[in-house]
């Protein structure tokens, strides 16, 4: 397991995530140079055979491919800034969360310091690592994946390329992520309505896993409709579910909850039906939350 | 295919639902009676071979078990109004949506009347009604569903008795389905984010499906901590979510949408950290929900 036929790879950011990156690297017999801020969060790996940069700029000399997942793209510049020197030629990899914004600036920073960039992003947690069915997703410098595919796939079997733009994967990340607190919130809700009748909460959790299944088995159709900009043969029509709406405040009455998030969403039922989607496909949501124009 | 073993079943209201209900006993080769409001609906029904009443009361006579599924509770009871002294003596079990309070009105309306009943909902499209994996699930009187499991089994093989209240089927309903419309709003907005890229929202689907399949691996976690009230290990802790709040304003800016729709999570969040719930896991918020006290 010395690696001698592996890409040697850096990483720099040792939190929960970049240590479950790093020992992925390690596992899979990858020469592993790690630097942290906080020097002793690198002890566990340089015990497990990782080699210690006690700079970042020696960090990036070390290794072709150096993957930082610090908290921020912010945080990433600063941390780096003393090894723009050792980035010219290298390929650079983030995986920490965050805006597209900030992946473009980090992209650009790289860029002018001569190296290549790749923007990606881990969609799961540390444990899940280097699972076969763990996704990560990437955008930026083609030429950065399909050289280093091989050693990126080591973080998880479900490696996928989005396209050449370097902050794809944060928008990816931001488009598909904001699904999260509402359906949580949606859960939460659940589990009190539940809990006022003295039931359990883990009486709900298979019915609740089956409901997201059914969801998971819409939203083909949905997407489809959406792209198509055609709403015209609704499965569920908006007025639908604005009907429904009325059982959330008889939620909030039998169970004595605070229903008042759900305002936003009969607002914008309501002004689905202003703009004419009222027996169109409630995917019609989609344009109502557009806003009418771009303000300059 | 006469049935002449099988229960003799009534189904009262042919909407989708309704229609769907009836074929799947007519194939199962019950003998089927059937009764709408607008009596055509019956027509299709009629040439697969069941039985016409012309009168709710004719209807509810005809067979042990009456399946009714109208629009509401309410028209439930109005429908059948004119069949209250065929009811005696029968079971009827509703499969409409509604609150728990109309399932309440609607099973004490029955009893009062003579009836047994069981109060059920199809957490499925009339498509899936009789597949093996569709889930109805029934509250009410257990003599009901032990004489007719077997029955009602033919309308989904995912049948489960919930207990003795005549409204936990409706309660349920809405515990669990209170994730659709924000969990769906949460997907629109994203599609909305890839089109004012220019990106297909198809190609965001299986990021989607896989990212609810990480949201059902975790709602027994939430639900445990829910049930013990023990948030004190987070896997992910409200500040965690709160920090990511400031993505969604980025969101807004980046895609040109209005998020306005978050306010009310971010408020949520907020609550929980001034309640000393913010390094505490995210699952407390169902603690914020609850309202301080019952007005009377
Ligand atoms: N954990 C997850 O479940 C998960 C899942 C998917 C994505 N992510 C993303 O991955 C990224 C890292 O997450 P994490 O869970 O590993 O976070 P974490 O445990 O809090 O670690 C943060 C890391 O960033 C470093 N850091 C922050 N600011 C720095 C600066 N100015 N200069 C140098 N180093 C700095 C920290 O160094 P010190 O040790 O010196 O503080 C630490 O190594 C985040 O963007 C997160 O959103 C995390
Ligand atoms: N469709 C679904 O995907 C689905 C899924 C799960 C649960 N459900 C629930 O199942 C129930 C029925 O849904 P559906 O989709 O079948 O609705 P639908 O297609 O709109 O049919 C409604 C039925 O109710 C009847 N009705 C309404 N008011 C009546 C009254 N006052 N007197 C007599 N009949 C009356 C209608 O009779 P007319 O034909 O004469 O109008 C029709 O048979 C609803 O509670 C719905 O929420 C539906």
């Amino acid at each position: 397991m010395t690696g001698h036929h592996r890409t040697p790879v850096t990483v720099v950011g040792l939190g929960s995530m970049g240590s479950a990156l790093a020992e992925a690297f390690i596992d899979a017999g990858h020469r592993t140079t790690v630097w942290n801020r906080t020097a002793s969060k690198a002890v566990p790996l340089l015990s497990k055979g990782a080699v210690h940069a006690r700079t970042t700029a020696e960090a990036v000399a070390a290794s072709p491919l150096v993957i930082a997942c610090l908290t921020t793209y912010e945080s990433t510049i600063e941390a780096l800034e003393p090894a723009t020197a050792a980035l010219k030629g290298r390929a650079l990899v983030s995986l920490n969360s965050g805006s597209p914004a900030g992946a473009r600036r980090l992209g650009d920073w790289a860029l002018g310091h001569g190296a290549r960039y790749l923007g990606g992003a881990v969609k799961n947690v540390p444990s899940a690592v280097g699972a076969e069915d763990t996704l990560l997703y990437y955008g930026g410098d083609r030429s950065v994946f399909d050289e280093f595919a091989g050693t990126l796939r080591v973080l998880g079997g479900d490696t996928v390329y989005l396209g050449a733009d370097a902050d794809l994967a944060a928008l990816y990340e931001m488009a598909v992520g904001g699904t999260l607190l509402p359906a949580l919130v949606g859960f939460f809700q659940g589990a009190a309505a539940l809990q006022a009748r003295g039931l359990e909460v883990a009486s709900m959790v298979r019915f609740s896993t089956k409901w997201f299944e059914m969801i998971n088995s819409v939203l083909p159709v949905f997407a489809d409709e959406i792209d198509r900009g055609d709403y015209s043969e609704p499965a569920s029509s908006v007025r639908l579910f604005l009907a429904g709406a009325a059982h959330d405040e008889e939620l909030g009455r039998e169970a004595n909850l605070d229903t008042e998030w759900h305002r936003p969403f009969h607002d914008l039922l309501k002004r689905a039906v202003e703009a004419g989607y009222g027996d169109q496909s409630i995917s019609a949501l989609t344009e109502v939350l557009r806003k009418p124009a771009p303000t300059p």
